[in-house]
């Protein structure tokens, strides 16, 4: 694990998305109007990458343990597509761009968990990186 | 979640893959070479890895613990891809194709978070189920 | 922790129940609305209340740990109070009413966290056993 | 999860109540006399509660990790009731309520698991905050 | 991890040992007497045992997740060696003697953790496996 | 727990050292030359060891949660002796002793159940502390 204790504490935010394509659109419309019968696939997909935030270091040999002071999920559907975009914020030594792949990534697995009863064909489709401040190298990732 | 009371033990396997795309020929030769400074990527991620599929029910709300009875992860690397193959194995009254999915995507983590001090471009491609037998619905995946 | 290895598989059913109660009218409206800043309480406290359940001998020393093999959440509001029913059922050597009061106060304090932003007159009133079927000694409480 | 980024670092406090009733003043006898099957049921209820309390942001979605400093466990008999007071301390940009409300439930909860063989009645009743210091809103109950 | 799906399930038993060798009598004086600050060492070590036994499968990597059915700590003072004595059981296709090992050493780290403030000089001496039965190979380890 | 609200933040480093002691030549040189059947035993075990320094207060009830801002883990072979070296630091109110301790113990069990199969003589011989720096008493072990 990197020796961070020398480095100051300074604001980090990193945004992470993780796209999951279903395979048809009953499994969109099941979604939207909470017909899916294990849950509300976002609400419940919400509580889980909240906890999965925080579960990071315990799953990753080399991540430092940090305060999470803020995470945020938005959820988008565009087509069969749902994208997920997860939030974390920090004030500490170093940045929290894996504690966001890590929710986006869990998010993306309870909706395949959920949808799976109705909807064999689910796929997670990329996750990565789309924002991150703070620390030596803001960057931003180019539209794909 | 779902009642399985009343189902019967029967052998159920599931393979899931993740893909890692690096962006440069470096960071496969510092991988195969054991030159990353965090260590062995495949070892500490196959470490990470079967830990994380133990701990699938607890991270997933509606996932069923079960006896986890083999977990075996292969690697292989075609270009510039890192191709992760996760196989769960258990005799129980329900599957384990979310098991695998989630020990993929941490091996998948795991890289990403080895590799990013030598590598900003990596990105996760894809977790998907290959094959999965027993129960109603055997299946395997074209290949893609 | 009790040796249960002579012991034999029965199913066993375990219903347990906690009683949130709130300070005003206008919680609960918001509850329903589905208002609440944080969230859907019911199904984000349902996704920590599925998690929790199998979590249990994660926190009480003397639980064995075993298949969680069905886990329900009810809720019904009367008046100001928040009444949360948990069932488990599991196929094995020891009964799951623990489990089920486990996660009933998990979803409990869930609600709580939630809700304490627009009500700081929260209470959690009464966790206990309704009813467990299977083991020597089925029971059924009195109503109260 | 809220954004607690802008907030100032200042110390919490905050203890919370639970109240175990039992059925028989043989449980209490039991209990102080240390002839409980399953152990020292206070020391082994104050283990359980001080590793509940580091635990509650993995049981809690929407509650943010933090340094625990401070954790204490106080017991009282009246009656057939056990009253068990937990406190908890940080230096932190958020107060640690539910945190000392989740510690009590488990403690509480630990208590019923290790008094069941030898008790069938005992109920949890009520959960709630007695005391917060630090913050906005310092707030002390109202005897009850 | 090793594929167990071939094999039967038999009753393992397994017990380790873990000494815990302290610096002076008033230690032992202190234990004795339950005049230690933190608490009661042989009850909250027992506590923090019984937990760890059942998280063996989530600090080590190969470890097959299985349903512990009993556990027992047997405790014995020689001198200023505190002789832990940690005996796991299971109906299962593979052996509990990890779980012991694990059991026992964290036993001996929460004493150590204990009695810290009051001895600088506590040392753990020695984890290892005294017997175990069931599987393929009985063993009996001699004296030592 | 101890209160630690009123202390201020040093750096502290502490070393434990734990020690594997194997039966036959043999297991040695499958370490080396990484044919042992689980894995590479050093890097599997420093993945294992990594987590659990981090898991400490999850498994020791007084053990305060703290920033670990560093672990690294050194292994030195000495004969049937392969010598184990956890170093932890932290920017903390605190000490990280009995995190290099449990971290130590991990690495020594993740390699005794990886090496079980191959040999069935493999023993844990002392974990103890060598070092620490900051807080109020520096300390440095004797070499024994």
């Amino acid at each position: 694990m990197v020796d961070i204790t020398h480095k100051t504490h300074t604001l980090r935010i990193a945004t992470a998305q993780a796209l999951v394509l279903v395979s048809k659109p009953e499994t969109i419309e099941a979604i939207e109007n909470r017909k899916v019968p294990k849950g509300d696939v976002f609400e419940m997909a919400k509580a889980a990458g909240l906890l999965a935030v925080k579960k990071t270091p315990d799953l990753l040999p080399d991540c430092h343990p940090l305060p999470i002071e803020y995470t945020g999920i938005n959820y988008r559907i565009e087509g069969l597509t749902i994208v997920i975009e997860m939030t974390v914020k920090t004030i500490y030594k170093t940045g929290v761009e894996v504690e966001a792949m890590h929710g986006a990534s869990v998010v993306a697995l309870t909706m395949y968990d959920m949808l799976k009863p109705i909807d064999k064909g689910v796929e997670i489709q990329r996750i990565r990186l789309l924002e991150k401040k703070g620390g030596k190298s803001d960057r931003k990732s180019t539209p794909a």
